[in-house]
């Protein structure tokens, strides 16, 4: 073939984190269809940009790093398969708007995760008949359902695979952790993932490391710690999330549908037939504050809720941060191996800063919040202890 | 005061661009404004993120950015008032939805640029009665006539801070090339605006640099070109910029408030009243195909029209590229001046690459796309001669 | 004055770490003076470049890198006196030829460390005479003992100055862990330096933070133990270091004068007069190789050396890697305080991951090499249990 | 095998300005060699380092980046052969003391260029027999003579690779470009490396780009350029080499092997038997100042030449800046070619910015400088036309 059609033959989109990205086939269309369009409008950070103005990036970029990391950490371990590509590139499709921040909600009326809804665009099951995805994947000779499963890291047939999308290195994290840190204006957070791909290796099913891949596992798992205490569980964006979770959770005519809107269909739905002026006041980011901050126990939980029991539930918000490695999908996770001096293993016990920092993570917090009606008074009673 | 009070007294926002942004008082009320916060919802670059999926940054953004470089400017000029940061800060209220892709289409209906707009809202003017910015500027002792004139670049009274904020080297400038760049993925776009800085010096009303300053103006020059070819005049964006502007040219409830919405409202109204069919396509980067790209002659542009007016208008565009030094407002402007061997002299004058880069400027092109049904048709006979 | 003239006034220095860093009248004299120049031709990080090729910046740029960050760090404290940024461009001026690399030797040679001789060079005294630096300072008014003492952390009439360049959180570490991160190719090793000075205070003679400061003291700490991990206490480098080190103390015309020479003055004489071939080893990096690397416990020390000493001297190196609070001039640190609720703490009582990672620092390691000639035998002698 | 073997089995070294690089066998052994090693002591921008301080980088650096850029070359365009990637690393191999500082003097005096060195040395012939290069490279299959000439892209045999090496875009530039401006502290000169080589492709024995490869292309034209203008061609290194070149000139005991030294050796030789004051005002930047800077005519220096003839020949310089692509080895080269609408083009005819640019570089200046014994007479007599 002329070289220079076979350059026509695939594009390359400029990604702030990962520079040029190549696409072509089968990728090139799964990005053109409709449910993958949709991911421009679901933003990677939910409502963090209340707080970070620089965090509008989407889940569209992010599926792309993804796709990209795992080209880069297939080439490095010198696997042919696309399927952890392709699954890279379909993890995130599944998402709610507004990402994480409403998954609670959605969990509890509809009894699904995104996760779930992945697999049903992939396959193209009920609610998603209309998805073009299983066509395309079939197209090109893979099963849906068998990458529906890498996709979501539960694949039994390619555990491998499914472990480089979700496991304890892998390309998901490497992408978002250093996008959310770029994008939020993070200083820290920069991981030589070039470094850490040319020092793993695969180990059955496993990636594990080697002794030159521990300054890099570490630097994950700080930079894991620091972006979750600055950024993923910053008061203020908890408080918004909150105050739209309720909102919706007050909402008379929602149905499980709504877990398909981009983030500004939800809006418009909200401001239509829910508290519109709720929902002005969390995007004039006009919130809650916080009245205190404070270590969990029981019986401070029963104390504030007597306290509050007595203020119109509309008004304040008891938000209870989970010690980190109970947070969803079980993102903190220490559980990285490497090969260091004849045996496989944990990095605890090969990092002593990887141990020392499994203590940080069993620190789980109070937040109340409230509207500025009532704030003063329950300021009062709850410092007067 | 307490030491600790005082560092409670401003805010710190992160910037990814130029990092930590203090924000205390007068800015902070200006900020949490409605107008302000308005600006969050109002993508820099319009459409350009259907190209550049990072492009998703928005006006708020851009607005806290060039005060933070108004500030910095200021420091380095020993400019004690404050009235250049206001007026920086904001700078762009006014902007409608998405940024300059529909300014075309409002004029010509409304006869209005962004500008007035911006001089409206800080002086709450009709229709933006509500609006709480000149209450705000005068609790602080400011006119807010004067702010407006200097945000626009138009001050009489203070040519020196107009020019500041908008002139042959403006901190708007200063921030848009770098924060573009940086979204976009573009790796060029570096400017040392530090350096910069420190050698400019105010001569009567103008900012003007001295030998040292050229290969950082230089740096301006080569960034500003390289954006506009690469990135502001990307045909693919354009397109879905004229898609858009057409789709409501065509919409019937069209009035003069749809400028004060915001983007994502914008889209509400024209799928809830116009055509849902185009949005949806435009939303999920189902674009007309470039049919044939070349210079500009009127002959060219009549032999197009005389092809082109048998087929139905909704079905192709002829966009025609400015030559960049007539794009809207003046961007393009390599008169900045410099102190050269005792002289004052036109940048272009001293600067071998800024006058080489001179003529680059003049590069009008017609560029005609359309929709997949009329395609291949046109195609044909446009291209034979 | 015409401003021309006025820019004409200072001179700007472009510095890879810190961007432009402008120079004038004092500051320009200092660095024009023969001792200061001297840094030119004294690697900041000795012999680490044998390990990481890019590592081959000087103390000079380390020094007006600190200085620029002391210039800063005033500018945010509102300091108006100049003493801690000529302290900081001084503070370095003693250093020994290969930086940190000799001083064990030099100190049991002739009972001087690199403070000493930045004292002696600052005032002028033996074996310092011709330093025209006392004569500069006292031209623009300032003492040079009083500079001496601030640029070693020593002042007690300065005590606030002393700490700001020598202090538990200071611009020396501020510009060096940053730098040695950028040279070494290092990724982690960003820190948000102007967040922290945005938030640093006064409180009597020391520099305290509040809450917003922890995440960036935090990021201080872990660079720092990141830095010593993987750069300061890399084993080649040194293996490399005692390798000079005993060919230095192996030489018969050695006399406390060396200290006053440049990394390549100090090679040359250890070429002309010394081991020729120890020294072409350790620049063409053929270097003893590691045997084993264990905890350190006295016994294991015992047993180690009951084995060594059937070897020659020359042949092998036990090097005891020290746990990080030990090393030099104390540069493990974590006691930077921070207002905290209403009360002045220590970093490690708000701070999880800070706490967490004292711990870590107790790590004292033995790590034994030998030169190929007998590095088979030594082997196997020691791995024999 | 073990996959920890194979691990074991390449090092990674860290490069601040490509990221981690892989060694293994051939190439580990290339760089353990002697005259490979000798490369840490030859700065890569010779007595830059006196301007811009932080340009201490070695051809050593250099040489390894080259490696990796040609790696990644190779890799895009699927080439197996690992010819380009050897000779990429050994491309500098012969580079005498200083690099191009003084290869005008060393011309003058031997009548060879650095090329020739580096095919001698690679072959192993006098006056560098003792390199073990040729017998590495046999051992592996290589012909020292073929590698040699890809080194110095003069290879008929090996065209393509000659010219990835050194030709119209080559692998030398892509390093020395972006790494030079980092460590000269120069903001512009990113070049997107992998977006180009993403679309670079072979056409015969040429590297030739595609529409989408103009940007990069021209981001490397104006990078080349403000190199020149900014640091190639500072004023002060030059004088700082010319002074050390006349220096070597008046050198009485000079031979060709001075070509083989180290910086540092060349320095002490001076030192030693030449004008060690001279010396030491190079080092310690005491340099001649700059009289005037003017437009190159022949009537202007024949003015200068009689003015000068009355001085000393030692106190001043007249150095002629050339035009850029006049420089040595031909290193401006705008004659990078493009597929554009199905032709093969010359960038200057696609890219209005390169051909705009090509105009840039007919700049021949004379700059006149002088040692303060004779500034002012000489200033005075000069600038009385």
């Amino acid at each position: 073939m002329c070289p220079v059609l076979r350059l026509f033959m695939y594009k390359i989109i400029q990604d702030p984190v990962n520079g040029p990205i190549k696409i072509d086939g089968l990728f090139s269309e799964i990005i053109d269809s409709q449910y993958f369009q949709r991911l421009r409008y679901i933003k990677q950070l939910g409502l963090c940009n209340l707080v970070f103005p620089g965090a509008n990036h989407s889940r569209f970029e992010h599926s792309l790093g993804t796709m990209f990391m795992a080209q880069e950490l297939s080439d490095s371990l010198k696997i042919k398969s696309r399927m952890p590509i392709i699954a890279a590139l379909l993890h995130d499709i599944g998402h709610m708007p507004f990402s994480h921040s409403l998954e609670d909600e959605f969990y509890s009326l509809y009894h699904v995760v995104h996760e779930d809804l992945t697999k049903k665009i992939i396959c193209g099951n009920e609610p998603y008949g209309e998805s073009t995805i299983p066509d395309i994947l079939k197209k090109y000779g893979y099963e849906p359902y068998e990458i529906a499963e890498v996709a979501t890291g539960t694949s039994k047939k390619y555990p491998l695979f499914s472990n480089m999308v979700s496991g304890a290195i892998d390309v998901d994290e490497l992408d978002y952790l250093r996008r959310d840190a770029l994008f939020c204006g993070v200083t820290m957070g920069q991981i030589d993932y070039k470094r850490l791909f040319n020092t793993l290796m695969i180990d059955g099913t496993d990636l594990v490391g080697v002794e030159k891949s521990i300054p890099t596992i570490e630097s994950i798992i700080i930079t894991r710690i620091l972006m979750f205490n600055t950024v993923y569980f910053h008061k203020t964006s908890r408080i918004a999330q909150k105050m739209l979770g309720n909102a919706y959770i007050d909402l008379k005519c929602k149905d499980s549908n709504d877990m398909k809107m981009t983030d500004f269909q939800f809006i418009e739905k909200l401001m239509n037939y829910g508290s519109a002026e709720t929902v002005k006041k969390i995007m004039n980011r006009k919130l809650f504050k916080v009245v205190c901050r404070c270590k969990y126990t029981e019986n401070e939980m029963d104390r504030l809720h007597s306290i509050l029991a007595h203020f119109p539930e509309h008004e304040y918000i008891i938000d209870i941060i989970p010690p980190l490695y109970f947070s969803g999908s079980n993102r903190i996770k220490n559980y990285a191996k490497v090969y260091y001096r004849g045996n496989l293993e944990s990095i605890n016990n090969v990092s002593s800063i990887a141990m020392a920092l499994s203590n940080e993570m069993e620190n789980k917090q109070i937040i109340v919040s409230a509207s500025s009606s009532i704030y003063n008074k329950i300021g009062k009673l709850i410092l007067q202890k």
